[in-house]
């Protein structure tokens, strides 16, 4: 039974915190999401898995389109789209659920993640009728293949800097587009480009959907570190002649499409991780439970099994974070609706609302999946740096994860820089409640966790806790560098850490409380050991802010105070990890 | 001007504190230094740099060795090795700091290691006089190449357990070698093989020097992460008929040999770490220095500075490391010749003594090299991840110095297990000072470090304060778990990191008060920096082990009573970070 959601916005649980019963967990995944997950896991096993090294050479380039239209066929490419318009009709949760096992397709993952979610979505979201009736169909079944071409050699980060350009004809029939784009994916057989340019002597962009057959050029196949069997190219336009109704959505306002298109998308990466690192942790462990060595598995060393441990208990956060994620983006997507909002406009609205949560979910789920494979690669030992071993290659395929979509040194600015910026507009009474966190900080208010609480009491004081030291470091640092907080990008980066640290945290605990008997202990101990590691975390990141934010006496007091009301029981870590780390070598793979 | 140094013996450095003048650092370089490490630079530059590509591939495998044989007419395979011989005669710091130079050579690297470290030195060490007559020319002059086969498929951390064997012929002149060795560098093209077997029903390990003509049959190259310019073979042995007369050392007494050249082995790779980390510095910075985004170099960004400045002062540890104990080694070695060591055996014992500092340098040099090397693939951005930039070969390349010689988890277990095994000795008095430590404690003599004092006192006195930390938590360790230790893997690797933090720490400090007004004010701030993150390090590692080895009130005390002794004043770090940033980017390389 889905359980039912009392609606929170985009940087709330910094403020609230969601009853358990309320966040989506993978427990509640139906019979439908399983049997959705199963036909696309059996599809990934017959058409996939036997070209997995295919999918790690330029040959995996030529294969990908016919897999492609394979899985359109299946109808899976439309999983989100309205049934309306021949798609599945599915919310965002079941989409993501779907995603995750998607993912774990090698390098054609990245074919399927640009034509799912840039070529139908922009499309979808954007295109007018003429548009959608004339692309959509072929794009959902997979014969038109779609990329989507934002970056250029001097335009990265810095999207809007990009030169390429679209000058109206004489006649006014036509765009004349030149310029050159590169790290185009599918650019080697796309039929469809999403090309965002400027449109004659406008200050931002503008997307026009660029069909191959006008001219485009693609480059060569570029050289990479991984995913070698995606198709990565430049892409370049010389007078290529675009009709004037190719224009999506409104001119000048191309920078929104890239970034409505970039928060799911980021959020896919998270989800994208998530699918790789259960991969990765079952190789390591499998490994482990198969290696002898001083005439015991490897397994039975307290070194190996302290990395299984680490790895499960961020793998448990990781998948806790997209499906709750999606699970409130499904309850305000149906709230929007419910006040007369068009659907697809609440999609994308709703997308926008929680973009402070897509980069933390693309943050941590690209640092967990490196986490992971390097872990399950050291396990491996020499194999590991075997060519032929498959964890190589997954460390060598998930490289660009924490650059593409953002870097994540991009998306650490978003997170703090999104909630303060509602907190400026008023949607969070952040300053408010910091000033208010101060003062019960000064009157002893604010007092540690207790553990002769229930389980539960004890948790949910500790993660009100850090959201106080979150509050704290964060008001300390806006009451220090006021408008110029922008130019603080190190402050702002811790302070995305702690804010990321603590969704992590509130999700983690939150499963655990609603998931009640299966696994209980289990569960408690994964949260407990996160409890930990997310308390050190804390800290040291804290410290910093208030250390660049006040100075003497006032910093030190301030430090000291948070310190203490992070402060957590005794528990012997090292037992609780061996204890986590047993029942994921007995399973010999991720299951909980 | 060489330092006059005062004996450290190997994990001494725990419980005292040499005073800055005695260690040796970069700054002490004699120009004979610079010239031999210009001259192996100039050697690099003219004939390993062009071919980067080769060596980044199958092809170099080709030309290694005929670089091996030109660098070998140089003189530069037999630096250490004593004049009288025909070598270079150098000490250990001067032969440490010439390959670091020469490890900054591709996959190159890899087979004059091999060469240099486990060719030249195992015959030099342990060799008959008619094996030294035989080889030894040929292998220094790099006529002979060398290989080392330890590794099998069933026994990698587990190296006794290898089944290759070699039994007596009839007549008694002969081995019999049959076996299968696996991972051997330069099998592809060695003449000599120094084979690890079992002879007839030994328990322990023997070594064979084998020519290739005897029979030795390489397999075909193997497929690695990185370094593919490396031969590295399987290497079968089908009834190799071995003279009697080319057993190394003695029978049964294999397992030392591989054990004393992995301790140089191990101290070399951290060395490598170096040379790598200090190219891929210099590459990131570049970068940085000329990649503009919102119309300024990505340089000018605070999350860009951030990530210079955490390279930079890694680097610095590293370095400061190594070159000390360099310096420590050559004391320490003057002292036992003096004593009437032979100068061969006196290396040997001086190596293995220092078996705890070695994989101290390994861990930190292979991890700091792997922190760098990611930073600046990051800093990169798009670029990073394109297979033709340099940075994505290094990635690759270094992924492996985590496994090799030890895998960082056994170096783990090393360093405590060395050092805990020096205290049961006695020769390290560790449990009467934990007695001497916890009384302290509890008496509250010990105290914070006191930033009011001058920097040298202050720096010093935080130092000791680290040392008290971990000599409470490894006496609290040993206090619960005596001889069962062993089995506690995940304490012994906290108790690894805190005292390799230490080494680090202690060497930055000291060099840094050594090197006075040189850079004075960056050295300091490097300083500072890097022990604000000693201490966060330190207090979580500590934390685990005294809630692993004591329970409830008198856990939870102890732990208070550390961390308080572990504070610092106030800094502003991202203020320092950026400091030491700018430094760097003014360079636009690692130059201090």
């Amino acid at each position: 039974m889905e359980p039912k959601l009392t609606t929170i916005k985009g940087g709330e649980f910094l403020l609230k915190t969601a009853d358990p019963e309320t966040i989506f967990t993978p427990e509640d995944y139906t019979e439908e999401h399983q049997m959705l997950r199963e036909a696309i896991r059996d599809f990934i096993n017959k058409e996939i898995e036997p070209l997995k090294e295919e999918f790690d050479s330029k040959e995996g380039t030529k294969i990908a389109p016919e897999k492609l239209e394979k899985l359109g066929e299946l109808g899976f490419l439309a999983i989100s789209a309205p049934e309306s318009i021949g798609g599945m009709g599915c919310d965002i949760k079941t989409d993501l659920a779907a995603s995750e096992v998607m993912s774990d397709s090698f390098s054609f993952s990245q074919t399927l993640g640009v034509q799912r979610g840039l070529g139908v979505n922009t499309i979808m979201f954007y295109g007018t009728d003429a548009q959608k009736e004339k692309y959509l169909e072929g794009i959902m079944s997979g014969k038109l293949k779609c990329s989507y071409c934002l970056t250029e050699p001097g335009a990265g980060s810095d999207a809007n800097s990009g030169k390429t350009k679209a000058m109206l004809s004489e006649d006014g029939k036509h765009y004349i587009l030149n310029g050159q784009k590169m790290w185009i994916t599918n650019a080697g057989f796309a039929d469809i480009f999403s090309v965002f340019c400027k449109i004659e002597d406008d200050e931002n962009l503008s997307c026009l959907v660029v069909e191959k057959e006008w001219g485009v050029q693609p480059g060569v196949e570029e050289n990479k570190l991984g995913i070698h069997g995606s198709s990565t190219r430049q892409v370049f336009f010389e007078n290529v002649k675009v009709p004037v109704e190719n224009l999506l959505g409104e001119r000048n306002k191309g920078f929104k499409i890239a970034m409505n298109a970039l928060n799911m998308g980021r959020l896919m990466i998270g989800v994208a991780g998530s699918a790789i690192s259960k991969r990765a942790f079952n190789l390591g462990v499998q490994y482990a439970n198969q290696r002898v060595q001083f005439k015991k598995t490897i397994a039975s060393f307290g070194a190996i099994q302290e990395k299984i441990a680490r790895m499960a208990i961020k793998i448990y956060a990781l998948e806790s974070g997209w499906n709750r994620l999606g699970g409130d983006m499904d309850h305000l997507l149906d709230e929007f609706i419910s006040e007369g909002l068009n659907p697809l406009k609440a999609k994308q609205q709703v997308a926008q609302e929680f973009a402070a949560e897509c980069s933390i979910i693309k943050v941590f789920g690209s640092e967990i999946e490196q986490f992971v494979v390097d872990e399950a690669l050291q396990i491996h030992g020499g194999m590991g740096f075997s060519g032929d071993s498959e964890i190589s290659m997954h460390y060598r395929n998930i490289r660009g994860n924490r650059i593409y979509e953002g870097t994540n040194e991009i998306n650490r600015l978003v997170i703090p820089g999104t909630i303060l910026k509602y907190a400026l507009k008023g949607k969070l009474p952040l300053m408010q409640v910091a000033i208010e966190a101060f003062q019960n900080l000064q009157s002893g208010k604010l007092v540690p966790a207790d553990s002769n609480k229930s389980f539960k009491e004890f948790a949910l004081d500790f993660l009100n806790n850090c959201k106080q030291a979150a509050i704290l470091a964060s008001g300390k640092a806006m009451q220090k560098f006021q408008q110029e907080i922008q130019e603080e990008q190190e402050v702002l980066s811790r302070l995305s850490d702690i804010i990321s640290q603590i969704y992590m945290l509130e999700t983690v605990i939150l499963r655990t409380l609603k998931s009640d008997e299966q696994n209980k202990e289990l569960r408690e101990a994964i949260s407990i050991v996160f409890m930990n590691e997310s308390a050190d975390l804390i800290k040291v990141a804290v410290k910093e802010i208030i250390f660049a934010a006040a100075e003497g006496d006032t910093a030190l007091m301030t430090v000291k105070a948070i310190n203490k009301l992070l402060q957590l029981p005794v528990e012997n870590l090292v037992a609780l990890r061996r204890n986590i780390a047993s029942h994921f070598i007995g399973e010999n793979r991720y299951n909980i």
